[in-house]
């Protein structure tokens, strides 16, 4: 059952300290990316300001990305890729019970929400992707979907949790946490692990884990 | 306890049937608006590209709107009034009682998320909004908040709900349906009626109201 057999980790990559957040290193063009597309938009933003505020020439820029998309694209993949490898390193940390590892992978995403809320805000623009990058982005998205779907089966087959849709559960629990770069920069008052901490309890209410 | 009384529900006012969702109905220039909002953002929308989209003249547009912002302000008020009165109509249904009261709300909430997905992705272009309009709109956004945790705290305090933070439990509740434009259009197999069912089931999970 060990999320570590799946082909989404390689064997024997490095895991990353899943409760640490250091600011995510960016190339300087896709910092500048990540800004301007977090101001004004997908759509409103010109590869001429992203050259602009990098200090390169549009060439420059281009030798590097294809266009525009190819700069949201790396974004969305380094972003996704980030939460994802984090967790499943929380999740192994859980040591195989269904409790622990749903709160662990509960407080990575969490602390990714409200630590890189702007990278995960970002998540909005990709339906501004063409249809074959959206294909491709869903997919690495859905990996998260898979962790959290897992656990949630498991816990409910191993009677832990008492779950009667997991794959909606699912998306309902990640859901509330996608929500939260929505109000925490404008109304967040508690640390990235204060937040944690209440979304684990609510995550565990929710798939029944309490009631045990 | 009725929020029958409550001062964002004129006396008298008539109640929309809230579980009938016609088609919205917009004006030509703000269904012009949504659409092009909703397909390159608000920051990637010109003024000018809505006119052409409308057939009418830049200034005959000035005349009724003052400027972009304020058509997205407008579209805004207007798809949360709805909601908010809609959530209201469906509070009243429940009786007083905290269960049918808490699945009444979710239910209109899906039902509007799901049938209305374009105008609710919406809600993300609101960071772009002048901080003057930005805190106007919170304001309306807060009624939605208000009457969920009101219906929360009273089932907790009844003893219907066993919840420990009714207000961060109300965000996550909100969050959980906010997040369904995002996968409904490209994912959803479900009726709105369905998912709204489900979100109900989760719901009541998430508050406890099933292990009464």
């Amino acid at each position: 059952m060990g999320s570590s057999t799946d082909d989404t980790v390689a064997e024997g990559a490095v895991m990353p300290d899943w409760r640490t957040l250091e600011p995510m290193e960016l190339t300087p063009i896709l910092s500048a990316s990540l800004d301007a597309f977090y101001e004004t938009g997908f759509h409103g933003t010109s590869v001429r300001e992203i050259a602009r505020r990098v200090g390169v020439t549009v060439p420059a820029l281009y030798y590097h990305h294809e266009n525009k998309e190819g700069l949201l694209i790396a974004l969305l993949e380094l972003s996704t890729s980030d939460v994802l490898s984090r967790a499943h390193a929380a999740d192994e940390d859980g040591g195989g019970d269904p409790v622990r590892r749903l709160s662990n992978v509960i407080e990575a995403i969490v602390l990714r929400m409200t630590l890189r809320a702007r990278l995960a805000a970002l998540e909005g623009e990709s339906r501004y992707l063409s249809p074959e990058n959206r294909q491709r982005y869903r997919a690495v998205r859905k990996g998260i979907e898979k962790l959290v779907r897992e656990i949630v089966e498991e816990g409910t087959a191993s009677g832990s949790f008492d779950v009667d849709d997991p794959a909606e559960t699912t998306r309902a629990l990640l859901g509330m946490c996608q929500s939260i770069p929505r109000w925490y920069h404008a109304e967040g008052t508690l640390s990235p692990q204060a937040v944690a901490k209440k979304y684990v309890d609510i995550a565990l209410k929710t798939v029944g884990a309490d009631a045990r």
